[in-house]
């Protein structure tokens, strides 16, 4: 059953999960902007009796009650990044690979357009699955549409193992790091520079920062027989008023990366003693999440998926399970290099590599 | 003789010193707005015969032709930095010492007031004088008054000896440092701070350079027998594209104050030096300007006014002077660490001595 409303656009989830990317991604749904897409796929699994819908803002949930042992949550965002004429989306061909190009083609309206399919077509897997699709996972994470489920209706999130669709090359990426951002100051007085004796350089008492960042070696870090790379990184510097002034402040913008058997208050602490002696402010910190995937049910869905796990290093939403005591796994279609980028394009073997993998594991086949 | 123009405020050369700063500092002239200023210097002028009068944009000069063997150029800036809610100028006392308050009577309409009087006045100085105020000196380099005149009318300013009336505490501070300011960069390659390891981080690479200003023991330097105080420094530092992006580039601002002993060259080759491997831009360079003591009119200056000489560390337009061949020395009322501040304000009694000694040499009483 379709809506009448025309002004939702219609989805043709009996398309191929290649074509239903492209009709996906043309629907723009830049992070703020998701309502149309929402209601389209709202509007798109309305009339399907082995679902149960729960929309909240512009995320949607669709359960399967089918009374099984267990039950998985799979879930994707539909938000992008801003758009820089990279819309409609096109079919091209590299070096006789086939791609779908556009904005959110990788991250992960192609990951959304399998997990929608296989939610309308597999109307009785072997455990019961709570889809979930969200909003605003590329801003700020006040605005997290799952994070806003997992707040407001933590029932709805409740499951033994999350997959997320986020961008994998369609292998498993186990966990997460953890990520922190501080800010290291040093201060100093302010002088006219023709008598810098006067004054004290915040920028020159600033160097055991950079030495220390330096000299710094990142651990590797095995957590249930994946390899975590961590890395601690200054992305910004600031300080100096004017070319005669002597700066009386300087600020290095400091980004922890960390493997999950580290909590983020050790990861703090970690920082803290690096930096002895300067002011460290911590201006985000995110917890890692672990692989998980000694649960008899991920191994079984790796044994469905085939391959091997791999270590996530970027921080996911799978960190929002692990902090319900779930574990969680991405994996989805494209490259995640390629995400954000200009030239966004999704591989469509990955596509249907991931709709094959999930329909294999769900189906029980 | 004073103009009939009804636009042009009119200035009362017969009023004390303190009184014409006052005059001349509610007049605003703020860099690029002086021609209100230079007009009522000039209408003030115009009548007096000894004075042949020349006018450039905003710059006056008033010149004596009274056949001295010697000649001495005596100048000073009309504009000032912008206001900061300090117009009009008040009286004030503070601590049992009168002074005039108000954006301008440090840096640099006190000395202005001092000069344009004596010009007025002294109708026989013993030698002939060059009187020069010029516009734009608080702002570009290619803006600068003086510059303009060196340029274009070079003849003007010449001269045996210059006397530049920014603000010394009424004492005389010879020549003054250079003045290079230089970009010192690291390059890196940006990737994804949660793969920190595919890129290279620009900022870590800057370590050295922070090391060496950190490391840095500057000179002090004697030149005809003053000691001139360098300084290396850095003013400013960027870097950093976003908080989960490997920087590809920062960029350290240095200050080098270099003695006059040392030409531009020198110091340009002795930064080059000091960040060898680095890639390094100079985009600001002044030669300083030796003292000149030494030459017997300066002595003469020196024991009419008393006290003893100074080096001048920060860069002034004497250096201009200097790069023509004329010793050249600061001489003017107001405490320089008063310039641009806020709470500007000149102590009424340096105004008096410099007028008395200025008055003493030039009238050779």
């Amino acid at each position: 059953m379709r809506s009448a409303d025309p002004t939702i656009p219609v989805l043709d989830l009996s398309a191929s999960s290649t074509d239903l990317t492209r009709q996906l991604c043309d629907i723009e749904s830049v992070s703020g902007n998701e309502k149309t897409a929402t209601d389209a796929i709202e509007a798109s699994l309305a009339g399907l009796d082995h679902l149960e819908l729960f929309r909240n803002g512009d995320a949607l949930v669709a359960r399967t009650n089918l009374g099984r042992d267990r039950r998985v949550v799979i879930a994707g965002h539909i938000d992008t990044v801003p758009l820089n004429n990279n819309l409609p989306t096109r079919y091209e061909s590299i070096d006789g690979r086939d791609y779908l190009w556009g904005r959110g083609t990788v991250d992960m309206k192609a990951g959304v357009a399998v997990q929608l399919k296989l939610a309308a077509e597999l109307t009785a897997p072997i455990v019961d699955v709570t889809w979930i699709w969200y909003d605003h996972e590329e801003v700020s994470e006040s605005l997290n549409g799952l994070g806003r489920l997992a707040r407001e209706h933590p029932e709805l999130l409740e499951g033994d193992f999350a997959i997320l669709g986020e961008p994998t090359n369609a292998q498993i990426e186990g966990g997460c790091n953890g990520n922190l951002r501080a800010e290291v100051r040093t201060f100093g007085l302010r002088a006219h520079s023709a008598r810098a004796w006067v004054g004290r350089n915040a920028i020159h008492d600033a160097a055991p920062i950079f030495m220390a960042l330096a000299a710094y070696v990142p651990r590797e870090v095995e957590v249930e027989g994946l390899v975590y790379r961590e890395g601690l990184n200054a992305v910004g510097v600031t300080g100096g008023i004017a070319g005669n002034v002597i700066p009386d402040e300087c600020m290095v913008h400091v980004n922890y990366r960390f493997a999950p058997s580290r909590s983020g208050a050790q990861a703090e602490a970690h920082v803290r003693e690096i930096f002895d002696g300067f002011e460290v402010t911590i201006v985000d910190l995110a917890e890692g999440a672990t692989p998980g995937l000694t649960d008899p049910l991920a191994q079984h869905f790796l044994e469905a998926v085939g391959g091997e796990a791999k270590p996530k290093y970027g921080w996911t939403d799978v960190a929002r399970f692990s902090a319900l005591g779930m574990p969680a796994v991405n994996y989805g279609p494209g490259d995640p290099l390629k995400a954000h980028a200009d030239d966004e394009r999704v591989a469509l073997d990955q596509i249907e590599d991931c709709e094959r993998g999930l329909r294999a594991w769900l189906a029980g086949s």
